[in-house]
């Protein structure tokens, strides 16, 4: 029998995929493995899923419900390392390189896999951006019908990304972490297995992510891991990774994870900073980096226990910051990613001196999102554009060769 | 010494990448292999440059200026086979999940290679589309000065894609096919070496897609490949990697290779109708497929000789069937790609009577580029939101449930 886990009280419940909740402290629960028996990675299998199976919650794999996420680019930075005199190895892992052109579909992939497994028809989710997208994806293609809810106000455009899938696009007027809990409630009444932010099966699937680094570093632990934080899934995903290869005894030490936010919504690194064990939610959100701006992060009590547990960080960086780091991306490295992605760098550059970076250290930052989802946050860019014609090209070429 | 050579006139010229025609015959020329020495795929390599590397025209390979193309999925599409009683196995070769979005980053990372290597300091290109924005993002990741000359009156936000990388933007006024020639003139003038559509190394670089193919398929030849056709290098690559594999007695035949064109702008489809040796000039295209409304393809005639002398095909396809096939791709399969990509399916739709596929055959479309590009060819899509509020959710999920 499949279980779930509160972190809090340790108590296991029966899997019940349409209430992640502990009944007793109201924390987000996670899929329990009982037995602690050799886990192997299987190198000859090209999916991840399969690849990593022995460290997943899937009995079984179908690849019908798949679209090839995973296997993403781990890039060095040394263009980026030399402007900004880091001693240490810098490295990109490209999540915008998965089918929805964001990390989410890691998540979604396993989480799709469960539900059809369990003969599910109809899921949803809370979102507006890359999980809406992802989670519409997955659903068409597994021919589910997929139910999303949104912020009332939303622009049509940002809804395309999501709606060129087809799903039941729902906008909700009212209080949106409010509106994140009830669809549990209503999701379990109409039988709708809400795949939300923290859902334990696509928190598993951000596992393969911290396996794919780790492979990719030839079998080596980096020194830290950034990566933007919200919800919290992604970050207890891929830290749940090096925990699990600690605990299987293939590594000694697990990645400083250093989760980022940002100042106007910076609930988990206020608490992190004042030292406090719960957080306190927000009540007026500010800022550019929607996809983190989260006022009541679902799983932010448990991240704040591990962080401190296991020696992570959580730091918070202005709009300008990241800003001008999902810039530097573009113009130094040719990655062009989400603003949420770059405040990966903006932390970085923050807390350069606090971490002290060796030359053998290496530094992964987690480019969860593509630029292109909102092209609308450039308007401001300095774009300059020459204008010429046949005739004069040639002049206009040498003054500026 | 590097040679490249003209399929025409069978000459060969001293490499020279800022000359890449024939000055004899006007037609594109390509990279000569001198030996025909064993090639074959290193699996220990993960990198495709590397692991391909023996049919490749690079002499070395340097990790710094990859941004980790290619390794793209090819994902099984049988909702789709299922939806249209195709009896074949049909199949996406997912492009967008390259660092740019595009198929084009393929043939830059060979292109960027070669410049580096040649002590190229300055690179550019003629394009307003995915091509741009790959060469721009390869370019400062290079540390190169790059400079993209586009169509003057180009909207700001198409531009965005490629600006984010900061090149040099110039806007031009005049003749597009005009403007393809001269930068080459220009560039040889000014030190810029302008890796156009047709670009040798570009087309060396798309023969990888040919391979990746043939290994996902566990080492079998597909029996067709269906792609977009713009200038014919994306085309000529892919099929020069089965021709490859043929001289090399890996195979005993290639795929039937088919490209497809927007009937608004269809010169190699009517003279591959009409059984002409060379293509007419389109003067007017109308079609809402950009990246292949091209009324001079550079490689046109070379396209329509090994087309016909391999059993290939050139179909055209009307913007209505490309729109609905965009749809169909994310409604069926999860795949939003750009209406350009989905006009393949369209042909295969077309054109399935015609070639009789039988159940062990399979179908692979190459889906080239990401939806996420032109959002705003979009605004057509019959989008269906409902609004509630936190109180009637409960019953706007029943009604729809």
């Amino acid at each position: 029998m499949e279980k779930l886990e509160c972190l809090s009280c340790k108590k296991q419940f029966r899997l019940d995929v349409f209430t992640p909740f502990c009944p007793v402290c109201q924390e987000p629960l996670f899929y329990y493995y009982p037995d602690d028996s050799k886990k192997t990675i299987d190198l000859n299998k090209d999916h991840p899923l399969e690849r990593y199976a022995d460290f997943l919650p899937l009995k079984t794999f179908d690849p019908r419900l798949s679209l090839g996420e995973g296997n993403t680019p781990l890039v060095k930075l040394e263009g980026l390392a030399r402007k900004f005199h880091l001693p240490a190895t810098i490295l990109a892992k490209n999540e915008m390189a998965n089918p929805t052109f964001s990390f989410k579909d890691r998540g979604t992939a396993v989480a799709i896999q469960k539900a059809v497994s369990l003969g599910i028809r109809k899921i949803g989710t809370v979102s507006t951006g890359n999980m809406a997208a992802s989670t519409a994806a997955y659903g068409a293609r597994a021919g589910l019908e997929t139910f999303v809810l949104l912020k009332e106000g939303t622009s049509p455009s940002s809804l395309l990304s999501a709606g060129i899938y087809q799903p039941r696009l729902i906008a909700v007027e009212g209080d949106y972490p409010q509106l994140y809990y009830q669809s549990f409630a209503l999701g379990r009444k109409f039988g709708i297995y809400f795949m939300n932010s923290i859902d334990p099966f696509r928190v598993e699937g951000y596992k393969v992510t911290g396996y794919e680094i780790f492979r990719q570093l030839g079998l080596r632990t980096p020194r830290a891991i950034i990566l933007p934080l919200s919800a919290g899934g992604h970050l207890l995903g891929i830290m749940g990774a090096f925990l699990d290869l600690l605990r299987a005894g293939t590594i000694n030490e697990i990645p400083v994870i250093i989760g980022v936010q940002a100042e106007g919504c910076s609930p988990l690194a206020r608490a992190f900073a004042a030292g406090a064990e719960r957080y306190e939610r927000i009540s007026k959100a500010r800022t550019i980096a929607h996809a983190i701006s989260n006022p009541a992060p679902a799983a932010g009590n448990i991240v704040l226990r591990v962080i401190r547990e296991n020696k992570g960080m959580i730091v918070a960086v202005s709009d300008e910051e990241i800003l001008a780091a999902q810039k530097t991306l573009a113009e130094v490295e040719g990655i062009f990613c989400q603003p949420e992605s770059a405040a990966a760098l903006a932390a970085l550059l923050k807390i350069r001196d606090a971490l002290l970076f060796k030359e053998e250290d290496s530094v992964v930052l987690i480019i969860t999102g593509s630029g292109l989802k909102n092209l609308g946050a450039l308007d401001s860019l300095n774009m300059t554009v020459q204008n010429t014609n046949l005739v004069n090209l040639e002049g206009t070429l040498r003054s500026l060769s």
